[in-house]
C-alpha cells in the first residue's frame, strides 16, 4: 500500500511528521512507519479524526494493526468504523485475539461480520466465540493464544511447543501445564525454561497456577494478578479447563483505570479517562446531569429553608438579606463541584503525562470555556425558576451571581493547580481541600455582591 | 528456626490459621509456611503488629523475605523494626535488590549498617549504592539484578548469561544488549530467546531499548512503560552506562498508587491507601488539617458575610435567623467534606479488594466513629469561636449543630456505597455527585433545625 520509499536513517520527530503531514498523508504515513507504534498512536490521537484518517489509511494492515494495539480508545474507533470490511479483515488477522475483539465491537455488526468471513474460519470462529463475553469479565478480557504442555512433559517439550505456535506464541506469556482434560495444573516463568535443563520433568519446574472463572469480574482478575504479582491469570471455563489467559499488563490498564473512573465519577464528569481529548461540547454535556442535581437540591434546600425560618417574611417588603442567604447551599454546591473538577482533570493529566507544555493552553481554555458554559447554563435555569418562585427580581440576582461566582470557581480550578505545578507543589494537595475552601469562600462572596448589586 | 513438621497435604485456610493462632505462634507459623506468600502476607496484615510478629519471628529467613516482598509497607516496617541486626542481614540477602532498599529505609540508620556489615560486602555495597537515590525517582525504583549480553553475541550466549547468574537472573527481566561501555544498545524479550534458534546473533533479535535517566521522577519511568507497553524500562547513568532496570510491576505499583493517592488528597486525606487499616485516631488526625481549613474559611466567610450583609443588625435583638444562615458555607463544607472522605475510602476499597465481607462491619463502624470525632471535635472550637465573636448563645447553637450534621454526613458517606453495592448500582457514581447533593440538603436542614431548637 505504501509507496516504494527509502527509509531515513533517523526516525522522524513529531516536528518533522508535522511537516510532512502538510506535504501529503502519505508522506507522514511515510513518517510514522518508522517510529515506535507507541509514538505513531500518539501524534496520531493529536489530530482530529479527518486528519488523523488519510494518514492511517496509507500504511499497510501490518503498521496498521501495530498501531491499534497502542491506541487509545478514541483512535482506535474513529479509525476502524472507517475501514472496509476486508481492510478490517487484514488487522483482524494481525492483531492478538483480545484487541481484535475490541476492534469488533466497534464497528456495526454487518461490518463486522463481513470482515469475519473473509479471515479464516478458525480465527473467525474464534474470535466471535470471545466477542460473546462480557467486556467487563475476565472472559472478556482474556487472549486466546497461550501455549500448554502436558503433565507427563519435560521443559524442552514446552520449548518445542513455542517454536510450533510461532508467531502467536510472542503474544502469550509464559507456559501453562494442563492435565489431559485440559485443565491446568501447573504454570511455568519463560526464565525458568531457560535457566533449566531441558530434560527436566515439567512437573519439577512448575508452580501452582493462578486461575479466574470466565464469567468473573474484570476487576477480581486485576486483584487476583496483583495480589500475586502474576505475569499471566488462567482463565477457565465452566468444567475447569484452560481457555484463555488474562496478562498483567491487561490488568494494570483495568486497575489504572478503574482508581480513574472512581475519580472521575466521584467529581461527577463520565467516567472517562483523558477528559482533556475531549471537546469542549461533550464536556460540558457529561456533566451537566450532576448540575442539574445540584441545582435541583439548591432550590430544594432554599425553599425548605425559607419554611423552616421564614414563615410570613417571604412577600412583605420584597428579597431582603435573609432570601438571598437561602440561596447559598445552592451556589457553594455548584461552584464547589465546577471548581473541583477542572482542577481533578487537570491533575490527573498532569500524572498521566497526557498534558505535557505544547496543550497546556488549549486545555485550560478548553476547561475554562466548559466552566463559562457551566455557569451560563445553570444560571439562566436558576434565573427562570426563581423567577418563578420568589417575589421581585430575586431571580435574576441569583441567576446572574450563579453565572459569575460558576466561571470565576472554574477559572481558580484551572490556575491553582498549573500555578501549583510551577513552583513545585503538589496540585493534587491543593486541588481538592484548599480549593474547596477558597471556592466556597470566594462563591459565597461573589454571589452576595452581586445579587445585592442587582437588588438595589 | 521451624521445629521438624509434617507439612499438611492440603494447605491451610484463613480459618485453620486462625485456630493455630490460638494454640502458639509457632502453630501458627508453619501453617503459614505451607501458603502462597501473597495470602500470608494477607492474613498477617490483618492481625495487630503485637500478634503478627510472633509468628513472623518463627519463619526462617527465605520464608520471611519471601512474605515481605508481598507485603503492604505497614506490615514491613511493623515486622522489620522489631528484627535483630543478624536476622535483617539474612533476608537482605534473599530479597532483590529494591525490596531490600526498602526495608533498610524502614529501620535505624546504625541497625541499618550493622545488618549490612553481616552480609557480602559486594552486595552491602550494591545496596549502599541503591539507598542513595531518591524514592521517587527511577533509581530510587530500580533493581540491580539484571543479565547483559554483547553486541557481538548470538542468542545462546544471552541464555548462557542467565544460566551463570542463577538465582539472581530470577528476578531479572529479559536481557539487555549493551556495548562495550555498556551503553544499552538493544532488549530481547525472554520469549524471543525461546522461540529462535540459539546460533541467532544478538543484533538480529534484539529491537530497540527503552530507558530512561537514574535521577528521573518515578512517573516518567512508569509512563514511559506504560506507552510502550514495557517488560522493564533501563535505568542509564549519566555516562548512559546501564545500571538498573525498572519492572512493569513496579510501574503498576507507582501507577496505581499515583491515581489513588491523587484521590485520597483531593477529597482531603492523607496520601496513604488502604486508609481502612488504619486506626480511628490516625485517621483523624490526618483529616483535621483540611477540617481546621474548612473551620477557618467558613468562619471567615461567615464574619465578611456579616460585613457585606447585615451593618447594624447584629447585637440589636440577639441572634436571629440572618445569623445562622450566615454559617451555611461553614456547616455545608464541613458535612460535604466528612461524607466524600468516608465515601471515597470505602468505594476504593470495595475496588481494590481490600474491603471484603469480613472486615465489611468493623470499617463501617471505624469510618463513623471518625465522622464523630471530627464532628465533636470541629463543633467545640466552632462553639467556643462563635460564642466569642457573636452575641447571645449563637456560638453554642451552631457548634453543636455542626457536630450533629458532621455526623448524619459520615453515616450517610458510610450507609449510600455499602447499600448501593448490595443493590448492584455503582458505589462510585453514587458516591461523589448524589451524596453531596444529599449532604448539602440533609446538613443545611438539620443545622438550621438544631441551631434554632437552641436558640429558642
Amino acid at each position: 500500500m505504501l509507496p516504494p520509499m527509502t527509509p531515513p536513517d533517523v526516525p522522524i520527530d513529531l516536528e518533522e511528521f508535522r511537516i510532512r503531514l502538510e506535504e501529503s498523508p502519505e508522506r507522514a504515513a511515510e513518517g510514522i512507519s518508522e517510529v515506535h507504534a507507541a509514538d505513531a498512536a500518539a501524534w496520531l490521537l493529536d489530530l482530529e479524526a479527518e486528519e488523523a484518517w488519510p494518514v492511517f489509511a496509507a500504511l499497510d494492515a501490518e503498521h496498521q494493526a501495530e498501531i491499534l494495539e497502542y491506541a487509545e480508545d478514541d483512535l482506535r474507533t474513529d479509525m476502524v468504523t472507517r475501514m472496509s470490511a476486508s481492510d478490517l479483515g487484514d488487522i483482524l488477522e494481525e492483531l492478538p485475539s483480545d484487541e481484535a475483539v475490541d476492534v469488533l465491537a466497534d464497528v456495526e455488526e454487518s461490518v463486522a461480520e463481513e470482515a469475519l468471513s473473509s479471515i479464516l474460519p478458525e480465527t473467525a470462529d474464534e474470535l466471535r466465540a470471545l466477542s460473546e463475553y462480557d467486556a467487563d469479565t475476565a472472559g472478556g478480557l482474556m487472549a486466546t493464544e497461550f501455549v500448554t504442555v502436558l503433565e507427563g512433559d519435560r521443559l524442552g517439550d514446552a520449548v518445542k511447543a513455542i517454536r510450533q505456535q510461532g508467531e502467536d506464541a510472542e503474544e502469550a506469556l509464559d507456559v501453562f501445564v494442563v492435565d489431559a482434560d485440559g485443565r491446568p495444573v501447573g504454570f511455568i516463568a519463560d526464565r525458568v525454561l531457560l535457566s533449566q535443563p531441558i530434560h527436566t520433568p515439567v512437573l519439577e519446574a512448575m508452580v501452582e497456577p493462578q486461575t479466574i472463572s470466565v464469567g468473573a469480574d474484570q476487576e477480581e482478575a486485576a486483584q487476583l494478578i496483583d495480589k500475586y504479582g502474576l505475569v499471566s491469570l488462567g482463565v477457565v471455563d465452566a468444567a475447569g479447563r484452560l481457555i484463555g489467559v488474562v496478562s498483567a499488563e491487561d490488568a494494570s490498564e483495568v486497575f489504572g483505570e478503574e482508581a480513574e473512573e472512581d475519580l472521575m465519577r466521584i467529581v461527577g464528569t463520565a467516567a472517562e479517562t483523558r477528559q482533556t481529548r475531549l471537546t469542549v461540547k461533550k464536556r460540558v454535556r457529561q456533566r451537566l446531569p450532576l448540575m442539574g442535581l445540584t441545582v435541583l437540591a439548591g432550590l430544594l434546600s432554599a425553599t425548605l429553608l425559607r419554611i423552616f425560618l421564614g414563615e410570613g417574611e417571604p412577600g412583605t417588603e420584597g428579597a431582603g438579606s435573609t432570601d438571598i442567604l437561602r440561596y447559598l447551599p445552592l451556589i457553594i454546591g455548584l461552584a464547589g463541584n465546577v471548581g473541583v473538577q477542572s482542577s481533578t482533570i487537570l491533575v490527573r493529566a498532569f500524572a498521566t503525562g497526557e498534558l505535557d507544555a505544547t496543550r497546556e493552553r488549549s486545555v485550560l481554555g478548553g476547561e475554562m470555556s466548559v466552566g463559562a458554559w457551566i455557569g451560563l447554563l445553570c444560571g439562566i435555569v436558576i434565573a427562570i425558576t426563581v423567577g418563578g418562585l420568589e417575589p421581585g427580581n430575586l431571580g435574576l440576582a441569583v441567576g446572574v451571581a450563579t453565572m459569575v461566582s460558576v466561571s470565576c470557581a472554574a477559572v481558580l480550578g484551572c490556575l491553582i493547580p498549573v500555578t501549583c505545578r510551577r513552583v513545585g507543589i503538589d496540585p493534587a494537595i491543593v486541588a481538592g481541600p484548599f480549593l474547596i475552601c477558597l471556592s466556597d469562600l470566594a462563591g459565597s462572596l461573589i454571589f452576595i455582591v452581586v445579587a445585592q448589586a442587582i437588588l438595589r
